[in-house]
């Protein structure tokens, strides 16, 4: 390899470096934005504004305006651990509880609310809001499909129907009754959930 | 009393329909344009155009775009009769069975999403999503009540509780997972939400 190749790979590695950067920038100004004014008020222009990075640049990577709303939308999608306590109702516990301290805190539960409006509307907007539910759901199908496989489930029992009867409540509670979520109806929905298994 | 007071009375009637007339039409008119695009898309300009009544006068009626957004919403407070089918099970499944089959038609639930995205950020639709939202609820904590008087459910039972394991799941299927809710998802969900009872 000569020298010049070398120097050249070095040369592009950092401008990898410096564009992943600027991406991440503008990604995490785009999520900032949506967390304050849900989809509707969202502008690229003021993503220019708050990330320093100009609107020609902005607009290379994503080219229109949803392209970059979907494309922050999609840092909501939970990565989140699928806990395992050897039971079913303690990993269903674990995971419905830090579900319960994330709602009325963490950013995406403002920004979902603005999601689910748009998914509405626009099959775009419903197919990434497809894929966040999946994130959400994805934890608590692995502890139920986990339980089957030990035999602590019967295999008919219908995941679909538990996940409802384990996310709706609390979602009821954030979005729709707007009731606190505390670890005593957490608890009391679980047992609900669980109860006929 | 005289013709003429007679008259005058005749008149101030005749203006009193033709009000209520108008303000119906362009309440109509605002909840049509409401289903379509929700709360952001929504204007007075457009609500103009379709009732064919002048911005003038929607404005001597909703000094602001947002009154009349508000006063819209409020005719999607549900005025659901309360089933007596004599048990609690029975009156649960009326009520639930009525609701799930709205959700996936009724044009206020195409407007909710966009009503529970603006209430994130505005203390006056907060306002008026708790009032749609107590309007929801209301069968469900009469027939409960009415199961506690009658001894059928124990006093301690938490009827918000309660509440929340029987809309929680079938508002989690309309607006998050988007699964289909039929009557045997329905029947499953109450099951489980009466069974410690």
């Amino acid at each position: 390899m000569t020298p010049s190749k070398n120097s050249e790979r070095e040369t592009s590695a950092k401008v990898n470096r410096r564009v992943e950067r600027s991406r991440h920038t503008v990604l995490s100004a785009a999520f900032e934005l949506l967390s304050e004014g849900g989809v509707a008020s969202f502008s690229v222009d003021e993503v220019a504004r708050r990330s320093g990075v100009a609107k020609t640049t902005i607009y290379r990577h994503w080219p229109t305006r949803e392209a970059l709303v979907i494309d922050a939308c999609s840092r909501m999608i939970a990565e989140q651990e699928t806990p395992d306590t050897g039971s079913l109702e303690g990993d269903v516990t674990a995971i419905l509880m830090e579900i319960a301290h994330l709602l009325p805190t963490a950013n995406w539960s403002f920004v979902l609310p603005s999601i689910v409006d748009t998914a509405e509307r626009n099959p775009e907007f419903a197919e990434i809001h497809s894929r966040i539910q999946r994130g959400h759901a994805a934890p608590l199908r692995e502890v139920l499909q986990r339980a089957v496989d030990r035999g602590e489930l019967p295999a008919r029992a219908d995941a679909s129907t538990i996940v409802a009867a384990l996310l709706g409540p609390l979602f009821y509670r954030r979005w729709f009754s707007r009731e606190p979520i505390d670890d005593a109806f957490v608890k009391t929905i679980i047992k609900l959930a669980l109860a006929s298994l």
